[in-house]
């Protein structure tokens, strides 16, 4: 089976939204990223760090889950990585609360042995020198290395940043970061400007309005699935990773027609991601549900001009 | 050939945006609708009201492009629809720096005889007894009556605007006007809401994101072409509403299915609208660039996953 190696956070969220609020409940991008991937016949590795405070539970959800657990270090006299945010009315923008580094204020990633000859890397966000600390441990440069990043790492390590991103073939971020990192408010614009940074695709989220895929000339668009109700959007984007890194590690087929595809998978995991708190909903999804909602985004997006 | 009356505002306009600014050009919804819609191998007249300062080239403009003008009542002594605004930098929202009524302070639209036996008809964004007035001087009930309309006429005529609503079969209206008509924060809530009033169709218009088509518990969505620059906005709704409205007149086909594809062909003539100042880019528009616009917009949504 196709290996993926995943780093990114494992840690405690505590949420709120118009619905509801948590107590410290399972998140993390790793987390988000390998729920996600876990859904496609993969062996998806997350590496990353907790501490002595995480419950073996989430670990062995993990492991139910087919992900192999081997690369998060546990540290014992530690505290796991907790974020506490509340969203607004809208859903769209949210407020930070409080965020605890703990362990993850040194973390050092350690790719097991066995994932250093994995194709697909998906870089989780997390400092760019974490990130390129783990190309560098992988045996040969992997057939397809995936970046997703934010804004703080524009403001707090800008140099870093762009030499990880000089390195890597595609980069997820969203439609704001974008405009951040390019000072160009056009999303056509700033993409080209960030394949000249390194990407030879660059995939724009753009929340409840969907993702653009960007290639040299080329350009995708898939909505979001219109809901109902969005009931958390915490780890959507991390979700529409996992898909979209799941999707490509498995077929090894990494043309822009098959990334359209994976770009469609993303869309559709985190369409169930938002609908319960945190991780929940992508502990126990279905792949007959999989398959149903792809139809729906068919149904949604398909349509039929003769052009003559 | 099919008969198409579109009743709408033929306007001076004075535009201001970042990329420069104009004196008074052709503007109104009626134009930009009659513009759209004349793209196709159909008969469409468009009906209003201008004042005696309303230069005749523009009527010949309309004329060279297959408008019925005779609909068109020319007040001698009055002045023509004057609207003026300013857009901001982010291109999606604007000022209105002058509104001055003028003949349609008092306008009582007239639908030529020719034109009464017409199969659609599109009611442009206008005080909705204006609009009922055009519905009730239809010979009988057209097969499809499209209706746009806009956050003005909620705050000031909503019961007007509720009792024309539950005449019509498409409402076309943007995110934000779908959320004050209904109360309701989610768009696909919304459109439910809206159904329940009357329309068997919501198209929901997101701007730069895009439209939803919405019938009963089908759902299309149809991305705006992602664009390097939008140089100007003015008149990209009612160019959408026309090229809608003009596939489905000529087609004469009103199935779900086929109202995907006007969707398709108004996202793709309002690609074009918003190219240059005002109507300029519509007024010579040839077939060959709209199909070589329709074609980017089905490698922009088209994709190809075997659901097995």
């Amino acid at each position: 089976m196709s290996k993926l190696v995943i780093v990114g956070t494992v840690a405690f969220d505590a949420i709120e939204t118009p619905f509801g609020k948590t107590d410290k409940i399972l998140g993390g991008a790793g987390t988000f990223i390998g729920l996600a991937a876990s859904q496609f016949d993969i062996d998806p590795a997350v590496v990353s760090v907790v501490g002595g405070d995480f419950p073996q539970k989430y670990l062995d959800l993990m492991t139910k889950n087919n992900i192999d657990i081997s690369g998060i270090e546990i540290i014992k006299d530690g505290k796991t990585f907790f974020w506490s945010g509340k969203y607004h009315n809208d859903m769209n923008s949210r407020d930070t609360l409080v965020t605890e580094l703990n362990v993850l204020a040194n973390f050092q990633p350690i790719v097991p042995h066995d994932y250093r000859n994995a194709e697909v890397v998906m870089l989780g966000n997390l400092h760019p020198s974490v990130q390129m600390s783990v190309l560098k441990q992988m045996d040969k440069k992997p057939k397809l290395t995936i970046l997703d990043t934010m804004n703080f790492w524009m403001d707090c390590a800008l140099e870093e940043l762009h030499e990880t991103i000089s390195q890597i073939d595609v980069i997820t971020i969203n439609d704001e970061e974008a405009r951040q990192l390019t000072g160009e408010y056009s999303l056509v614009v700033a993409a080209r400007k960030i394949h000249e940074m390194g990407p030879k695709y660059v995939v724009i989220k753009k929340g409840e309005h969907g993702a653009l895929l960007f290639h040299n000339d080329n350009v995708f668009y898939a909505p979001a699935l219109p809901l109902e109700e969005v009931f958390d959007p915490t780890g959507a984007g991390d979700t529409f990773a996992g898909g979209f890194a799941g999707h490509l590690a498995r077929t090894g087929d990494f043309s822009f027609e098959n990334m359209k595809n994976a770009v469609i998978y993303g869309s559709t995991l985190a369409s169930f991601c938002v609908e319960k708190f945190g991780t929940e909903r992508m502990q126990n999804l279905t792949d007959k549900e999989i398959y149903k909602r792809l139809d729906q985004f068919k149904n949604l997006t398909q349509f039929d001009i003769e052009l003559s």
